[in-house]
């Protein structure tokens, strides 16, 4: 760790609370956890043993394990939004909008690499307990991807009838990384996402009768 | 439980060992514990109790709980080429191998969801533990794949130069229904393959220049 713990405890009047810090190393450090060991193997104790934090300093901030996970998917979906929306946004054509749909998620992938395998991969089992607001935005983020799709398709450059199709392979390409990319380790997340861009874009156009 | 729990222990001289159908009883069980309940979050104690078996006799057929995960990934990657590797031969063009290979290989997840599930998705963190045999498997299981694809660039079929990107497309898309798909909720695992594969197809295959 490069900062020491400092206890909300110890804070005295007059001094502005180091709140928005300690939160952050928090969920980096819980994120890395659970993404690594599982959020069902994951203590609050090991958390705080990895922070140089006390428990009640972690409690402090986060009444439970569940509110911890909570906030690293709804940081990491929002920050995601963030990031895809304007630069999709900042596009004219379907075919350009996907390919930055694609390669800006990837390479938000790889620069939240930690929370994004948590929000992924880290809570295993079949219920990843997704509480309202991630859903919501989970829900958004999809309806936003499936809107570049028909605009693709309004544009007669998408064959029509693949929405839904083309909408799932999109994010199941992306999703998977998280279960075997390695920032560091060979390609950029957004040359891979821009190699999926190219295979499916061929697949998604309107081809000349052959 | 269909069947009542036949403790080994009381194994009578001259009677048959039960040990393939208890076996299987206790491997079905360990995936849907690991599936639902994560890996790390399941104990023998637990599984015990889901089969109505002693701890001590499930520990009769398997010393850890680890040797009941690596038996899980093994007979499930086992059975996946037992059916995918012969179906695909038995086609002739890179194209009806590489539908068949898509389309059995998610009619296999349906019928094998549960240890499916808990050998993509129930153990989590980054480190599979694949075991020796497991890897190979797998190895031997995408070289497969691999060589569906370029016989399809050696046919003239699909384009050069896409035969990595597309194999982990491939895989991808099927892995990552592990995660989403329901058996018995909406379309058949294989309807769903049957698509990604007509999506990925037009990708795949040598266009007029346009």
């Amino acid at each position: 760790m490069m900062t020491t713990a400092s206890s909300p405890k110890k804070r005295r009047p007059g001094r502005p609370p180091v709140v928005a810090d300690a939160r952050e190393r928090i969920l980096l450090e819980a994120s890395k956890l659970f993404a690594q060991s599982g959020y069902e193997n994951s203590s609050i104790h090991e958390l705080a043993a990895a922070i140089g934090m006390t428990k009640p300093a972690i409690y402090h901030y986060f009444a439970t394990k569940q509110d911890i996970y909570d906030a690293i998917i709804l940081r990491t979906l929002e920050g995601l939004i963030a990031e895809v929306f304007p630069a999709v946004q900042a596009e004219t054509s379907a075919v350009d909008k996907l390919r930055v749909f694609m390669t800006v998620h990837a390479a938000y992938l790889e620069r939240n690499y930690w929370s994004f395998v948590a929000m992924l991969v880290g809570f295993s089992g079949m219920s990843p307990h997704y509480r309202e607001d991630a859903a919501r935005l989970r829900d958004e983020y999809e309806r936003f991807l499936r809107r570049i799709l028909e605009q693709g398709v309004k544009e007669g450059v998408f064959r029509a009838g693949q929405v839904a199709v083309s909408g799932r392979a999109v994010l199941s390409l992306l999703n998977w990384m998280s279960r075997w990319f390695k920032p560091g380790h060979g390609s950029k997340a957004e040359h891979i996402a821009l190699e999926y861009f190219e295979l499916l874009y061929a697949g998604l156009c309107v081809r000349p009768a052959s």
